[in-house]
C-alpha cells in the first residue's frame, strides 16, 4: 500500500522557462484536480531541451524532499512522437516524466549503492537498461487520467501534470498503464582512478556563481596532496570553503563533488569551461601528508 | 451566492520581475488576509508596461485553474492616474487588475463563444466596450478593503493584492464598489479567411522557445494542403510535433494556435520576426487531399 | 511564549538565482520538517554575494507579511568560515541567516523608531553593534536542529533551512544556542539635511525597471519647489505617478524613498547611475509656493 501515502509534495522541474504561462497552466491542472497539493519549483531554467542538465539539478534535489513527493520532470524533445511516458516508483519517492534518460543519475545512484559499476562512456549514449530491482515502473498509458485530447505538443501539461495530480492523491501506480521492465539512460559521467592514483573526470555542470562542478567525488580524492589541472591549469591543494584561498580554487561543494572556483569570482568565465570538460587530479608524491 | 465559493487559489501575473521585492509584497499583504490562500506565480516577465504580452499569457492559463480561481493581474503603466481598476466577474472565474486592456482577450473568448464578430482591428487601437451578458464588472471604489493610505505608483500591493485576498475569502464583488456597464479592451489580432481559401493572421506572441504562436487558429486551417508565409518564406505542410520534420516548420501548438518553430532552435531568432508580423497561410490547388 | 505563535509564513530571500536547485533543497529539508509551511519567495536574483542588495529589499517587503513569520536570508559569502549564524526575533517577526550585515537595514529601522540617530557614513563600512532592546538575538549552535553532516559551503541548506523550518514550528529561539548581544552591521546611507534647505542622498536601489531608489524619503523632502540634480542633471518638481511628465522625472515611490524614473524608460540606463551615485535636492528660492 506505499502508494497511496504520499507525501503531498508535487516538484516541478522544466526547461520552460518562466516569461510564459507554460508552468503555470501545468499547477493549474494540478490544483483543479488536488487542491491540497505542495507544488514546488525547482527550476524551470534548464537549457531548452537539455535533458542531461535536467537530469543533473533533479539528482542534486531529490533526496531533501519528504518521503513520497512526486517530481514532475519535464524537459522533453520528443514530445508527441512515440517516446514514451513513464512512473518511477523508487520507493524513496515518484518520479513522472518522458523516458529520455532524466532519470539516468537516480540510476547511477541506484546502482552504485547497490555495488554495481558504473562506467566512464560516451556521454551521447543512450541505452535502454533494467529497472533496478525494489524499483517499479509504468507506462504513462490509462487516458482516464489524462486532459481530454491531449495536444501533440504540451505533455506536460495535459499528460504529466494530471498523472502527477493524481499520484499525489495516493492512486496507485499500476492504475496508469503496464509495467515496464526497462527505461532509457544515457550514461553519467563518473571518475575513473588513474595509475598514478590520480582521477580523471569532466566537468558535470556549472552553477549560477560559474562554479565548474566535476564527476569527482570528494570520497574519491587521494589521500595525500594533490593538484588539479583544468584546461592546462593547475590549482595546488584543496579549500574548505569559497572564502578559503584566492584566485581558482578547488573544493567539495555541497553536491558532495569536487568543484572549480574562484574567490569573488566566476570560474566558469574565468577558465572558459564548461559541461563536459575534462579535469585530472594528480597526487603530489613528496611531502605526502599522513592519512 | 456564487461570490462565497472559491477555489482559494489567487493566481499573480505582473511585468514586475523577480528581481525586485515587488511581487513578494503582493503576497505578504494576501498571506496577511487570507493565510490559507493557494499563490500560484502566471509570470513576471512580462515586458514591463507590454498590457497586451500579459493578456495574451492570460489568455493562454487561465481554463485550467479550477473553478473560482482569483486572478491578479498588474501591468499597470497608468498606476495613480485617473485610470480604474476593476473586478471582473465571469461565473468561471475572478479577474483583478487595472482597466488598461488586460482582459482583452477574455472577452474575445467571450464574444466568439456568443457568436459575435470579432474582427481583425488596429492592435494600437484602444476601445470602450459593454461587459458582456452574464458577466459581472465593479469599479474598485470602496477603500476599506485596501491598504491604509495606499501609495500612487503601487497599487498592486495597496489596493489590488488586498482586494483579491478578500474575494478569496468569499466575499461579494458588489461590496468592493459600484457596477460598471464597459470596461476598456483593445482589437484582438485574430485570422481573416481570404477569397483564395487562405488565412492571413499576424504573430501573437514569442515564447521562450522562440516559437511564434501566430493569431491563427487550428480549425480555421484550410483542409487540404497549404503553404505557410513569413517574412518570404514558404513552409510547406505541417508538422504535427516539434520533433516532426527539420529547418522552419509550422503545426498547431498547445494553445490552438498557428505556430512557426524551428526544430532544435528558435524560430524568432531564425526570422526576425516578432509580435505584430504578417503570417499568410496558402492553399496549395493540385493533388489536394480528400477532406 | 511570544515563540511558540508563528505564521506559519517563511520567506527566503538568496543569492542562489533559480537555474539551479539550490533553493528547491531548501525548500525540501524545509517541508521534510514543517510540512505546512507556507513558502513565499522573496527574490533568488540579488547579485551574487551582494549582501547589501539583500538587506536593501529585504527592508522593503518585511512589513507587508504576516506577524511573526519567519524570514530566512542567506546571501553568504562567509560561509564556512568563523562568521556566526544568528536568530533575530524583532517581537513582529523571525529572521535566520549569517551574521554578515543582512539586518542592517532592520536595525536602521529600530533606530529611527526609538529615536536614536542614523549616521550617514561610509557604506563600505561594517561594524559591530548592540542588539537593540526589546529585540533578541541568538547563535545558531544547537546542531540537533541541523542536517546531519552539515557541508561547509551550503549552510543555507544544511542548518538555516532547518532552523527556520523548527522556528516556524513555534521551537523557542532560546533552543537554538546562546544569546547574543552584538551583531554585525553597515551603515545604512540615509539623507542628509543641508545648511540651503536641501538634502543630499545616494542611490540605495536600482528596480527591475530601472528606476533610481535613493535614501531620500519623502518625509525628508523641502516643503517647497525643489529640484533634484543627479549626475549633472536638473530635474525640476515632483511627480505623483510614473505617467505623470516626460523625460527624467521624480517621485516618491512605493517604499516612501524619492525615486528617479524615466517616463517609458529606464533612469538607470539613460543616465549611467547606479547603486551609490549621490543625489541632491536643492530648493528653489523664488516662487515658494504655500507649505
Amino acid at each position: 500500500m506505499r502508494d497511496t501515502t504520499t507525501s503531498g509534495v508535487i516538484t516541478l522541474l522544466t526547461d520552460f522557462g518562466t516569461a510564459d504561462g507554460y508552468v503555470a497552466a501545468m499547477k493549474g491542472v494540478i490544483l483543479s484536480r488536488n487542491p491540497r497539493a505542495v507544488l514546488v519549483d525547482v527550476t524551470h531554467e534548464v537549457g531548452p531541451q537539455d535533458v542531461r542538465g535536467a537530469a543533473f539539478v533533479l539528482h542534486t534535489v531529490h533526496r531533501y524532499f519528504p518521503p513520497r513527493t512526486v517530481h514532475l520532470v519535464v524537459v522533453d524533445p520528443g514530445v508527441g512522437t512515440e517516446r514514451a511516458g513513464l512512473i518511477l516508483d523508487t520507493g524513496q519517492a515518484l518520479y513522472v516524466g518522458p523516458d529520455n534518460g532524466l532519470f539516468s543519475f537516480l540510476l547511477a545512484e541506484e546502482r552504485e549503492r547497490s555495488g554495481q559499476e558504473v562506467g566512464l562512456r560516451e556521454i551521447a549514449h543512450i541505452s535502454i537498461v533494467e529497472v533496478p530491482p525494489h524499483w517499479r515502473a509504468v507506462l504513462i498509458a490509462e487516458s482516464s487520467f489524462w486532459l481530454p485530447e491531449p495536444s501533440n505538443t504540451f505533455h506536460g501539461r495535459d499528460i504529466f501534470a494530471p498523472v502527477a495530480a493524481h499520484l499525489s492523491l495516493g492512486e496507485p501506480v499500476e492504475r496508469f498503464g503496464p509495467r515496464l521492465d526497462t527505461l532509457r539512460a544515457f550514461d553519467v559521467p563518473v571518475a575513473r582512478k588513474l595509475p598514478d592514483g590520480g582521477v580523471e573526470g569532466a566537468v558535470l555542470h556549472v552553477d549560477r556563481f560559474g562554479n565548474l562542478i566535476t564527476s569527482i567525488r570528494g570520497d574519491e580524492l587521494p589521500r595525500g596532496s594533490f593538484t588539479t589541472e583544468v584546461a592546462g591549469r593547475h590549482i595546488e591543494g584543496i579549500s574548505r570553503t569559497y572564502a578559503d584561498g584566492s584566485g581558482l580554487i578547488v573544493l567539495v561543494g555541497s553536491s558532495g563533488y569536487l568543484e572549480v572556483a574562484l574567490s569573488g569570482g566566476s570560474a566558469a568565465s574565468a577558465t572558459g569551461l564548461g559541461v563536459g570538460s575534462p579535469v585530472r587530479v594528480i597526487p603530489v608524491p613528496r611531502h605526502r601528508r599522513p592519512a
